[in-house]
């Protein structure tokens, strides 16, 4: 087994737990209960430390800030790998064939067993690689594109002079005045149209490598004293490439880049790699058209090779095996030069998932975050049989899971609550699966074993319709669809379906539309990157109670206006981590950290603010309250309340005021943002896009949030949301299922209408489930 | 189980092998058999490789470079932690302590439990380490001495001027010169004394923070013309300080710290740590002296803590806990502050071997290189104990041993040979240690169950004597040894007893002694670092083969002298790699790695060098012949063949002419060094130190050095060695026995004499062990 002990990690309350090792073992609870912190902040985070420590030097070095988890002991816990979906960050060169390590297969096939134009020599596999010296192409260094200045991109308007700024790529302010002296220094003539200059002089002003240094006597200006100086000349081209090449500021890089005409590169024609590669073909089709292949398509082309003999059977055998993890995951209609930043996160986290089914680890515990993300009930099944063979393998498996379908096939069930934050943070129940049962205070055991009757559709009749007509993106072709408004609409369909794009189409219709109002995507992202964003900054609450503050006698003495009071006024704040309450620590090849602020600890403000009392509590005590602590609290200040009101109605009583946004985990942030809106005024002939909007959820939690949901409706938005959750779907008032399948084989619709008509019409894979949950009622 | 099918790392020949897990697993073999490429080599890289490619996108991008080792598969292998000896390279600022992780446990408990000064606030942890702001002295910023500059260190000769070159700190050259014309410039007297320039110039010149720029005429040198700049005026102090702090070459750094003159500390007095800190104690002593204790000084003092309530309970008893273990791996006498650069290998290994056991690790496979290296039998079981404890934790243990005390002590052995390099790589025999005995090939058979009897000590007259008197140094005090020359005289006691050290003493002594003539030392290190360097060419044997390719009638005809066929010179050696046949490839926080030369393939020549033949062989083809394949090939080139022959009779035979020097194992760089020794003509009145010569080889090995170095002897030189292998300690003509203890409970001369002598005499813990070997024969 493994054993922690006195684990207090976040919300966690000195928890004991044991769980046995070669099992697939569930965490369940709500939405802030504490699983995460339990598996992956305190099992997860204990393991990795503990090996890296021992590993190497090296990897301690490079770990050195990372704490230990909050924890008495840990016992019997084998090293850990995590997949988890909030933090994979992948970088933009990774694709889904370099992730799954088939890039390196694919490329030895085609060195290997590739067939080679008469006469060629072999190629080293690297030769495949845009992204290595022997496999760039040498027109474009494996970019696909070229870069290049012309007179045309950098003096758009050739009938002004110099002075009057005919070299449009010049920085502006002291940095241009300054060339346009050296040049007049240099003797041309600065007030002749450009266009009237001699070819050979506007050709050296643009594209010299030569960078003379002259004396400048400036220009009087009114006013100033210049005196004169050494000025050192650059062309306009150099100028602009290094920008484009060197600069650090994304700014100046857009900027530069205005200045460069970019051409697909003639050689390559974009596809980044050198002409001898692009000659080598396997089964009829060379590496860039192979890689661009659905998995599902890439598999088929394989097949037929992989019974020969030799690296052609080999090699093809284990491509085709890992294409497969690929299908069973719900993934083959990706493609492998599909970009990882394309990626969804359920979608990121299952292609790693499939990637591990082959990486012969033997003895690690796998922590995963919800696999079941973006994964269609149809899937399910292959999911948890993943599961059991990484289990087969010789491994662990914990995972964080809502899909009960997946909680019931686990070996184990670790039950976290009952409720979130400081309401939750307690193992309520340990053992098999089926021990829940008897647990009452579970909010995970009615889900398990007695699933609620879904609240029936009620079928609203929509105020008007928004019409997508043609819609031809991704794998949609030539698509109408109708979606109505001042009605809740789901869209269905596997992983791939075409779910997201559809939203995508119908966010860019309604901006065109005049029927709706304003369009907002309501998504798990955080509500901030940085320790200054905040519940109650993001919620407007900060506003109100440092008026509060503000209007105290003691503030009014000293003359503290509400401003001090905001963390990001220097006045108030504290001057060592300048409000954030933290510290960020830079490291190296890791995610940014951020440390407790040692001056504050935390609190953001400097000693003379944190002397104002409001009935007795300093901002920062007030900060540190909990919804639910602050609503009896601000209950007579009108503004406040409703705000925190409206917070409690979603389901977050148990979050600080002063809760940084990066502690949120998604579904919270979703929820904030969805209290924000309910809070807000104008709600009618609003559009609210949801992309998955359960994921991450517990049912309890999915539940409070159809809920609100529905309430926006009943105020007059309209919501339409692409969705898996069967409860969820139950209640829309509209579906639209895409399909059949993912990729080129789905972005068809397929049925249109209520639930139970879609479930009785529809031939895509979710009719049936939805049939079965509808009957369940 | 752990299988392995198809390895070919190094010498391994396809090599299938199957070890349990959550056992004690022996590998044996003589040197160079190919037991560190199974254990190390392919077992560990592979699970490394694994781990870290599943484990993060950061690790694999850190680790790209990496290849996976040459090994069909690999099932049932857990994620492993190498204790390995060859590659630890402690950085400077480490410490047994931070090695330990008792350094914290030690601050913890100064910050917490300490008794402060009456007043005093409690300081935090950080504040008594001085790596960190928080606890570096503010004088010396946690250096412990002040580096400054006077007008002394500067201008150590104020009798000369400027011109003469007063100020010595200044660069040479054009520089100096630069700064001389500038002070020119500036209106300085540049002939007057230097000390009869007015105080305020002076001081101007040496301290100023001012960087004036002025016009500079040069002096007319004769022949030049030197047309007037702008030069920079930095004072003396400025450059001396920026080149000090600044320069990435040692050599210009070490020129700066010339002019600058060291001082210990005045506020810390060299303790590096800020004042408060160090008025903190506990038990009365301040953090620098608990940290200056030896190990088991230290754990006596806190044991009467151990029992106590809170905090300062829980830290003494975690300490004591760990301070035990490093006493039962023989390194009681290690203190907390003893920077790691200044410990042996084996020490070092024990260190991180005794850390691990209160790692909390499980479910991990330990990978040890050797752990007895170093150690006294009598320490031995208390290992052996270390290791099942391990194994009780929940792993597995591999062990690469050659002390069949310890390999007796295995749950499993796995013995690969039977010989070294070709004629080896190949797994004799895997299961029970027992089962050994069947096994007629191997090696490790003999010394496992029939220990041969030791040749008896030959008792030999010493030819003269080296005298050290009043040896004080480390834990010598005051100490006299006689060293009888012409004879093999072995220093004995356990780890930290003083070996080493006297050997050093020794070797001053003889350096000022004239009736010895050269010293020696044979020790493991590298013949080189970089792959320039080989058995040929350490061994003379590339200047003898080198002669006979350009006296070829072929490289006559084409002018190709010697040098030519050098790949350390330009003419003849492949132009990308230098000759190098590898290229360097530098890996972040990884030590260097290098790679295959993708042009000659690791020949090292250009195509040219290798058209000419000779014997049919082209030099490449020379260096790829094994020491006993040459012998044949140039019996009749008395050069070579001298030095083949020794090669052979040190048992290298299996060695490549050309293995480049970082991949021979510690134990080969030795015996290629006695090689090169017994090859070398002046033999006699040579003092030979070697510091136990036996770590790393199987005792077959063994054998064969201890037959070298009395070979060495024989032909009238000195052997002086540090040793606790038996069968060596027994053949020596003379003992000195160092104890009973280590550091300061040893140090102490317990008898001197012949083997027989000692043992029957010494009242030291090597007598017992001695008796008991010398009995056996
Ligand atoms: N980095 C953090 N710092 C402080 N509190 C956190 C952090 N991350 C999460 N929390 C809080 O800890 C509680 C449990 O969070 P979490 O373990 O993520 O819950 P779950 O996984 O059950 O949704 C919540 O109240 C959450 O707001
Ligand atoms: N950014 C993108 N680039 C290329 N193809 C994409 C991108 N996003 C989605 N696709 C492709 O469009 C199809 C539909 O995907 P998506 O709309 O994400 O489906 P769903 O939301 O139903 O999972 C899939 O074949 C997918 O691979
Ligand atoms: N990096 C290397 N490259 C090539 N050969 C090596 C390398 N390291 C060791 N070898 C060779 O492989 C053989 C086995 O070495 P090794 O496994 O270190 O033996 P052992 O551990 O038994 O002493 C020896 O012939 C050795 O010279
Ligand atoms: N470089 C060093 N700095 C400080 N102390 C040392 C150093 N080298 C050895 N010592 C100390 O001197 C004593 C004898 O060590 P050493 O000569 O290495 O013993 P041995 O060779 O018998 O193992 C030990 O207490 C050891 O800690
Ligand atoms: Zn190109
Ligand atoms: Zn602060
Ligand atoms: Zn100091
Ligand atoms: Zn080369």
């Amino acid at each position: 087994m493994v054993r922690a002990r006195g684990a207090r990690v976040h919300n966690l309350r000195d928890v004991a737990v044991a769980v046995p090792r070669g099992a697939v073992v569930a965490f369940t609870g709500v939405s802030g209960s504490g699983k995460s912190s339990l598996a992956f902040g305190t099992l997860f985070a204990e393991a990795q430390h503990r090996y890296l420590e021992s590993v190497s030097p090296y990897a301690r070095r490079l770990l050195r800030q990372m704490e230990a988890p909050l924890v008495d002991s840990v016992t019997g816990m084998p090293p850990a790998v995590a997949l988890e979906q909030r933090r994979s960050v992948p970088s933009s060169r990774s694709s889904v064939g370099t992730i799954s390590t088939m890039s390196n297969l694919l490329r030895m096939l085609l060195s290997r067993c590739g067939d080679y134009p008469a006469g060629a020599a072999r190629l080293d596999s690297d030769a495949f690689s845009p992204n290595t010296p022997a496999g760039a192409c040498p027109e474009c260094h494996g970019q696909g594109v070229l870069h290049r200045v012309t007179e045309r991109s950098l003096v758009p308007d050739p009938s002004l002079s110099i002075r009057e700024g005919a070299v449009a790529s010049w920085p502006g302010a002291w940095q241009g005045k300054n060339l346009r002296d050296i040049l007049g220094a240099l003797g041309h003539d600065l007030d002749r149209p450009w266009r009237e200059l001699p070819a050979q002089e506007r050709e050296w002003i643009l594209f010299t490598e030569e960078q003379p240094v002259v004396t400048v006597h400036p220009e009087r200006e009114p006013g100033r004293i210049q005196r004169p100086y050494r000025g050192k000349y650059s062309s306009a081209r150099r100028l602009v490439l290094k920008a484009f090449s060197e600069s650090r500021s994304e700014a100046t890089r857009a900027k530069a880049a205005a200045f460069l005409e970019q051409s697909p590169c003639p050689v390559c024609h974009g596809h980044r790699l050198r002409p001898e590669a692009l000659e080598v073909t396997f089964a009829g089709l060379p590496i860039t058209e192979l890689a661009a292949l659905p998995a599902d398509r890439l598999a088929a082309l394989l097949h037929p090779f992989t019974a020969q003999e030799g690296p052609t059977g080999l090699l093809t055998a284990d491509l085709a095996d890992r294409l497969a993890a690929l299908r069973r995951l719900g993934l083959g209609y990706l493609s492998l030069d599909r970009a990882a930043p394309t990626l969804s996160t359920g979608e990121l986290q299952r292609l790693r998932l499939a990637t591990q089914l082959r990486s012969g680890l033997f003895g690690v515990v796998y922590v995963l975050d919800e696999p079941s993300a973006g994964l269609h009930p149809a899937d399910t099944e292959a999911l948890r049989e993943v599961l059991a063979e990484l289990r087969a393998a010789g491994n662990s498996v914990f995972v964080v899971e809502h899909d009960m379908a997946v909680v019931r096939g686990a070996d184990w069930l670790v039950d976290v609550g009952p409720g979130a934050g400081a309401g939750g943070g307690r193992v309520l129940y340990s053992g098999p699966v089926d021990g829940l049962r008897d647990v009452a205070g579970s909010a995970t055991r009615r889900f398990l074993f007695a699933p609620p009757a879904a609240p029936p559709s009620r079928g609203r009749t929509p105020s008007g319709v928004l019409r997508l007509r043609g819609v031809t993106r991704h794998n949609l072709h030539d698509v109408d669809v109708d979606v109505p408004l001042g009605v809740l609409t789901a869209v269905t369909g596997v992983s791939g379906a075409g779910k997201s794009t559809l939203l995508g189409a119908a966010a860019d219709a309604a901006a065109a539309d005049p029927s709706v109002g304003r369009v907002v995507t309501v998504d798990q992202t955080p509500l901030g990157r940085t320790p200054r964003s905040n519940l109650a900054t993001y919620t407007g609450l900060l506003d109100v109670v440092r008026k509060l503050f503000a209007a105290t006698d003691e503030a009014r003495r000293r003359g503290y206006d509400a401003g001090r009071f905001s963390f990001n006024v220097a006045s108030g704040r504290c001057p060592t981590c300048e409000g954030a309450g933290a510290i960020e620590v830079e490291l190296l090849f890791l995610p940014t950290a951020w440390n407790p602020c040692p001056d504050c600890h935390g609190s953001r403000y400097n000693p003379q603010t944190l002397e104002i009392a409001y009935r007795g509590a300093t901002i920062a005590d007030v900060l540190a309250l909990t919804v639910d602590a602050a609503a009896p609290f601000l209950a007579d200040v009108p503004a406040a309340a409703r705000v925190l009101t409206v917070l409690q109605q979603v389901g977050l009583g148990y979050l600080r005021l002063g809760q940084p946004a990066p502690e949120l985990s998604g579904g919270e942030a979703q929820r904030v943002k969805l209290a924000a809106e309910l809070h807000h005024a104008r709600r009618d002939r609003t559009l609210y896009l949801l992309d998955e909007p359960t994921t991450g959820l517990h049912p309890a939690d999915s539940e409070v949030l159809t809920a609100q949901l529905h309430r926006l409706v009943d105020a007059g938005a309209t919501v339409l949301l692409a969705e898996h959750h069967l409860p969820l779907l139950a209640t829309a008032d509209h579906l639209v299922d895409l399909g059949p399948s993912g990729g080129a084989d789905g972005g068809r619709v397929l049925a249109t209408g209520t639930p139970a008509v879609v479930a009785a019409t529809s031939t895509g894979p979710t009719a049936p489930y939805l049939a079965a949950h509808l009957r369940s009622d």
